[in-house]
């Protein structure tokens, strides 16, 4: 199994989920700016989602890029991290249409921290596998940014059913700070 | 035709079953978690069926790395099996709406078993064009996680009208055989 | 431009295209053998077009191998087949729903004549970028199939309004013509 | 990140796009040619928007083929452009579905508008990355059919409230400027 394959699928299975991701936006019934603004939560949750799939894609690319073999445990963890990423179409849809509601807001930003978690698994598992002296461990160093999404992200899921902007402003948050593709690793995989 | 067009077709189609199953999982019409555990048996499928393509991705690309040659009989071997495996949403979403009616549990099981026979001839498709002393061959030696697989969803066919809980014991057991890659073809493609 | 990223980019459209067909396929809302012996015709108008679009996939590789540079026009024609292929989906659910139904049988039958047509232009196209002893030129000779297939689907057509079976059988008859590839243009690519 | 990996991700991604209009594209209740004329209007809308995404692929090739190293900047430009692109569907099923309101009119003018700004800054981060002696910048040169496009959509989405079919003829018309794929860039790359 060689790096290029995995990457192959990963690419694919990304493209086709924040691609299919648009099928939920479903045309207004009415034909005026008014009925497209009533779709107005729906793409903010679109762009939102959009962004973190192409941090994701963006990292994945790096991650992998720096990896020296590829193992079945790598395989994985990998198609872990492709599961929880494929429920963020759902999870889109379900808090486009519904805003100003803690529970989808929550389970979004549960989804959300589950990807992470399953990215910092893959992430772990790839170091594993590289063994002593892992390019990969050296980038990432106390992965600072991943600690902080992972806490954020969690925050997230309990403040939605306390005061949901502040949810919101999470998301934000952690896509601003990952909107800077990870130097390090790639300064180091050169 | 290269391996390698073969394989990023398969990889292409693969990557796209597994995606669009998850067009199936409707965001629900209420917002709270109750609304959420509604899905339960639809998400429970979701799962199996992801895990159940990541399977045969992973032992794919393992049988056709240990390919030597591609004949017009492995290329519709291939699609026949693409075609089994691209039932699969179909049976999940009928199967996941209906988690305690036999017949639906059934035809889960009957493309699944369909979806191995047709594993089962793309293998045998490629030893016989590999010819006398194909690796491949050497590997599968008598296939019994093959044939354990083809007996389990026979009988989760048959046992989906008796007791259904045990076709969900054999689909997870099946899932369960598998989740390890074969190491022996990887081993002997090597 | 080269012919691997008008082959990727081709494969990826028609590995779409093969799956999204199935996203037609609903599971029904009764549960048992009746109920999904009421989507028989969906099912077997699903076969069919699988079947078409396996073989024009085939068939393209074999045409883009054997071509020795791509033009401007080339592209086109190549989108231009990619165009009549993706309306499939659309012409295989409208027959599948309506399969007694003269109109939509010669629905299916047009556009795979437009598709057909396609592919005889895109093939045209190559052998006049190829200029002077093509290598596809000589293999495809006086294209027997190209003209059946034409020849036959035309008359699908026109015979959907007469006795409709008979179209059926028209479809099936070209799918088996073309099911052995061009085994001629194979060889000389050699 | 190679230039390879950043094709095959916009590839898929553009195929997706491309492919999925085509479920926009409901099988009729009726059952003849009345049935099949009342989607007229749906058909034309999917055609432009093909051959629209058609000359996007067709570009965007030449353009990532003459880029001489890809930065983070190119990344993230080049998923803004996607990001735009990925609306052309929704787009075109509510253009097509309303073909006489302004409105829908408008709104398919502005995704394309804003798909060639997410163009241009595309190409003039490319150039920027190139820096001295761009072979993009000399192909490019004064960009004519850039402006072109631009100003004949910017004015598409003003008209569509005045006098709608000069805003569809601003659409045909940006089509034919850009079917002929740009010479002088592909010229330079050799």
């Amino acid at each position: 199994m060689s790096k290029g394959r995995l990457e192959a699928f990963s690419d694919g299975v990304i493209a086709i989920i924040i691609t299919i991701m648009v099928l939920e936006l479903r045309p207004p019934e009415g034909v005026n700016a008014h009925a497209l603004g009533e779709l107005r939560s729906d793409l903010l949750a679109y762009v939102l989602s959009f962004v973190l799939l192409g941090i994701y894609w963006n990292n994945h690319h790096v991650l992998v890029g720096a990896t020296r073999r590829v193992t079945s445990g790598i395989l994985w963890a990998n198609l872990h991290l492709l599961f929880w990423l494929s429920l963020v179409p759902f999870a889109t849809a379900w808090m486009g249409r519904n805003p100003h509601t803690p529970f989808p807001i929550a389970v979004y930003g549960g989804v959300a921290f589950l990807s992470a978690v399953a990215y910092t698994i893959l992430q772990m598992t790839i170091i594993a596998a590289d063994g002593h002296g892992s390019r990969l461990a050296q980038a990432v160093g106390h992965d600072m940014k991943g600690r902080l999404s992972l806490a954020a992200y969690a925050l997230s899921i309990v403040l939605a059913f306390v005061y949901s902007p502040i949810s919101y402003a999470l998301f934000v948050f952690v896509a601003l700070i990952w909107l800077i593709p990870d130097r390090r690793i790639a300064h180091h995989a050169e």
